[in-house]
């Protein structure tokens, strides 16, 4: 599949979608819309630009599908900038992190002139930005596509093909199922390395200096930008809440037994952890 | 400096010691000794091996210098095992997690005809086994020293010395300063992330192949030995009991600040974690 591709304001996952699309030869022709004019000027540059257009309206003119690179709090917004500029049958994707209320109400925003089908990509890293993507960011990553009940099956179909064909895995989930999936496997370990981190704040700080690779790897993620990831928190608020709560008991199982010198409960509890990690599947 | 050297039990860490000193001609003899006569017999073969005796007491005869890297709760008895068999004046350090009790009762073992000095290294991984050592695991990575008040002065030193040759950054602190530290650094983060993949274990198995690289650094960990930790969190337990506590609390704030919809407290803590965290030294 080669489609005519528009990317609207790219980051990390915005440049990498453009230079994996560019690098597999997935699409015809890729526009990049970003809102800074300064950013705008250096994409001009970029081999994987072939135009950067000064308006995103001008940006999604005749193309097949739209990918909205923009934090979750933006992909509603800019998905009402655009709609009546798209093509008719136009698909709009995007990247965001959660996926209740964005694929609700980008399929209410577009109607039935364009298609409304979220996506999200599990990858990424602690740094941001377009100069930072890469086009093998998405090999092997699992890519969530989350469409509704009533989401036009065609084009479904053709954003798990866009996510396969950059090298990624696609999983077809609901919205709802979604959010609870990434509630705990990806914004509870981002809450406990975070509160890790504020936590050591407060103690010595020569005490970081002597960090084995343990704590560097369970801390990697707190050097993420903390407004990215405010968004993040306050559109999957309950579900990381719930999964927050579970943990917490948890944790506090464990400090019980711990507490009371209960050996084989802590050996079991270490033994449950262990067979699970162990499970993980290979990024070959 | 280069010392006749013995080590005792080599896992990981005294697989790497051996390679180190091989690699970078720290020690003019290398003397290995190992519990099971399989482990011995594969031994000799390694190029790291000068000798390797059956028993513990026959390989620390003559030497300047023993590493015992069995895990931390068979450390004093092997001392007390080797105390009557090693040369006068011979130094004995170990590579235990933990050190506050086998830092004292390792001194009172061999009293004044021979020395006992704890270290820590702040190397490893989730593996186990000399095969996986390498003579790189302490590059610029922090190796604690643990002398008591009573400790012999060039004993300290000659331990310093060693780990410095070996390419670590050695830092000298008493057993219950470097006890207190790792409970925060090593020990906290491996419960942690015990404790996550142990809550995950029991939701659906297929969201672990959803993982992006953030839940699996965070949880790299999680693959430990088991018995290896349940030895650490026992010698360690009170130490470990006031971290973990109070990151609960941490945590419990960060619960709140979410479940209020305090969105700028919620910032304040991930960008307080955010700045711990980017001033982690580098290990170039």
């Amino acid at each position: 599949m080669s489609v005519s591709l528009t990317i609207l304001a790219p980051g990390l996952l915005g440049g990498s979608v453009a230079k994996a699309a560019r690098t597999r030869g997935t699409a015809s022709r890729i526009v990049v819309w970003a809102r800074r004019a300064e950013s705008r000027l250096k994409l001009r540059d970029e081999p994987w630009c072939d135009a950067v257009p000064d308006t995103a309206e001008e940006a999604v003119r005749g193309a097949q599908l739209v990918v909205i690179a923009a934090p979750v709090d933006r992909i509603v917004p800019i998905t009402q900038q655009i709609a009546s500029h798209l093509a008719p049958g136009a698909i709009v994707t995007d990247v965001g992190s959660v996926k209740g209320e964005i694929a609700r109400l980008g399929h209410a925003t577009l109607g039935e002139r364009a298609h409304f089908v979220g996506s999200h990509p599990m990858a990424g890293s602690e740094k941001t930005g377009w100069e930072h993507g890469s086009s093998d960011l998405f090999l092997h990553r699992t890519c969530f596509v989350t469409p509704l009940p009533g989401s036009h099956e065609p084009a479904v179909e053709a954003v798990v093909r866009f996510w396969r064909d950059l090298g990624g895995e696609p999983v077809t989930v609901s919205p709802d199922q979604h959010d609870e999936i990434v509630a705990h496997i990806s914004h509870l370990p981002q809450v406990l390395a975070s509160a890790l981190c504020a936590f050591l704040a407060k103690k010595d700080p020569a005490w970081r200096n002597y960090a084995g690779g343990g704590l560097r790897d369970t801390t990697r993620i707190a050097a993420s930008d903390p407004q990215l990831w405010r968004t993040i928190i306050e559109q999957n608020r309950d579900e990381i809440l719930r999964a927050l709560r579970q943990y917490q008991d948890e944790l506090q199982t464990l400090h019980a037994a711990i507490s009371n010198r209960d050996w084989p409960e802590v050996t079991a509890r270490l033994e449950r952890g262990k067979a699970y990690r162990d499970q993980f599947r290979p990024l070959a």
